[in-house]
């Protein structure tokens, strides 16, 4: 079964090309996958699997199209509503082989075994991960990315940053080289964010950045690291309301959740992502932590990221139910990096009015 | 079978753990794998799994003790002399299941699917590889180094730096996260070598380090670079003439191939490497890339490690016929960061001397 989105397949060349490889194969189609993957779009996926007895899924374009092969790839195996297996993932048995064509750096889902899967009828936007959803392989040519418009190209490589900051900002100290590891991963975003936005057929830039995105998420980044993540689960209540694009939610979240959590306790931390970073040279470290979250927001600002939730239509309406749900479905009141409960989140999503 | 080296497993307690946790198996045991492992033992690893039906290879040690059980693992399946496997590698085919539990950070053996054998008989130290090679586990505890003493602890963070310069020092430039991830490794290596030398049982620098030598080698930092290494093939005709531990050959050549080396054309990384890795300052890039230089060098002088081969006892008889060796059975005079030839190479060693 051929999974893929909203058509941008077929204008570059690669429907075409994928087809030709496939003539002497049986394919059937599954296309509309939309960003922020629907489990009703699962549901189709599954009953095709069922009907035809499909045994494979190859998902061709980016982490919604991936995110919701995996859902389709265990859901296939499973007896009842896929939604079952996103709430509860011990059910999650047998999978089909899950081949991916990337056509997008960003979520990371072409080498990791978690997928987010929305429900619109309850407004969740939930994580399903089992040890069997690693994609079998993966392709990954740069080449596939030049003809990537560029907002997707920049809320691509905030995603990529925001995976990396939310392993970087954990509770613990004693990771070095996975430390390192992370900054040499944003380095790349911040080098080759810009050039592939200036110029979209630059290999050097297209092949880091693509690179960067599977790095960030296939687990090499938390040796010796351990806690929850922080602005995620704030982001997924914000496209779980509002359907907005994960990476722009992320843009406008991050460094608002920078300012209010630095404090006395996290503070060498921001400094030292200030200077390993951004090359912050401010001798005051108050000073060089609030340097590096500024970069960071100028750095977003830069890619064509909106900043405030007021310039992608978002009030305060939910915020305390959004709140109350971000503490439900995660660690972050419990395990991440500076502990936030209900009115804290309530708080920040405040700050990110305007 | 137990493969193990010299007896050090035996004084620390690990010989005891693994034999209590394996008492309801039968095991073999082939005991004393020497430094630079020899064909001899590899051949009699061979003949007792052949006369007992192994089916296992657990090896408890470092580089030494797993290459040996690598080359004994696809000896096993082969119905000849298992150095006909080393000199020809397509006639690998099946293998062993080969375990670990490592006692040194260093080869990075524990995570990549390569050995180096050495026969006495023909001073030959060459390199067995093959897809199947890579141990099915590797049980890396960094408190299994804290009795390791100083000269390996030395020896073995020289090699893991010189696998990461290997890889680092290629010809090409495009592979910017990768040469962030080498300058990462190399980073850790310097801020963690000594407080292990000092204090053996920090943990944080112990676990650090025995990361750096698996990542070191597991294929990490060859993406998107390209060429064949430098140092090794001439390292592996100073051990294999003299049998010399593989980490001093390294930290005494690696400095002197690094002065031969650089010229205008290799001027830009020597600078990159001075400014990354070692912080170096200096604004004229030819002071600074020989500063750079100057650095490594008093490193593995800081570490204890003999900087010239007098101190190992090593003249120049030998220099013309290990240099012809070098250029035969590597790519360095073909693929390398600066091809080199017989007579760069006799220099080379010549600069050793004293």
């Amino acid at each position: 079964m051929l999974v893929y989105g909203g058509g941008s397949i077929k204008k570059n060349g690669i429907y075409d090309k994928v087809c030709s490889l496939l003539k002497d194969f049986t394919v059937y189609e599954l296309p509309g996958i939309e960003p922020n993957p629907k489990i009703d779009s699962v549901r189709k996926g599954v009953a095709l699997c069922k009907e035809h007895q499909i045994d494979m899924v190859l998902s061709v374009g980016g982490g919604s199209c991936i995110d919701a092969s995996k859902n389709i790839a265990c859901g296939a195996f499973y007896d009842g509503d896929p939604w079952d297996l996103v709430i509860g993932h011990s059910k999650v048995t047998k999978v089909l082989p899950i081949a991916v064509v990337l056509t997008i750096a960003a979520t990371g889902s072409e080498m990791d075994n978690a997928a987010v899967i929305s429900n619109p009828e309850t407004n969740e936007k939930l994580e399903l991960n089992a040890p069997n959803l690693y994609p079998t392989l993966s392709i990954c040519d740069p080449t596939y990315l030049f003809t990537l418009p560029p907002k997707q190209t920049a809320a691509g490589t905030v995603d990529i940053m925001s995976h990396v900051m939310e392993q970087y900002f954990q509770p613990n100290n004693e990771a070095f080289l996975t430390d390192r590891f992370s900054e040499s991963v944003l380095k790349t975003c911040i080098k080759y964010g810009p050039i592939a936005l200036k110029t979209p057929d630059d290999y050097e830039a297209r092949s880091n950045l693509m690179w960067a995105s599977s790095i960030a998420l296939n687990h090499l980044l938390t040796v010796g690291k351990g806690g929850a993540w922080s602005c995620h689960p704030m982001e997924h209540e914000l496209s779980a309301y509002y359907d907005i694009t994960h990476g722009v939610g992320l843009a406008i979240v991050t460094p608002a959740w920078m300012r209010y959590v630095l404090n006395d306790k996290t503070l060498d931390r921001f400094v030292m992502f200030a200077r390993n970073v951004w090359a912050v040279e401010e001798p005051d470290p108050r000073k060089a932590a609030l340097e590096g979250i500024d970069r960071t927001a100028a750095f977003f600002r830069e890619l064509g990221m909106p900043a405030t939730l007021k310039e992608v239509g978002i009030g305060p309406e939910h915020f305390e139910v959004m709140a109350e749900e971000a503490v439900r479905v995660s660690g972050i009141a419990k395990r991440s990096f500076c502990l936030l409960n209900r009115d804290d989140i309530v708080s920040i999503f405040n700050s990110c009015l305007e």
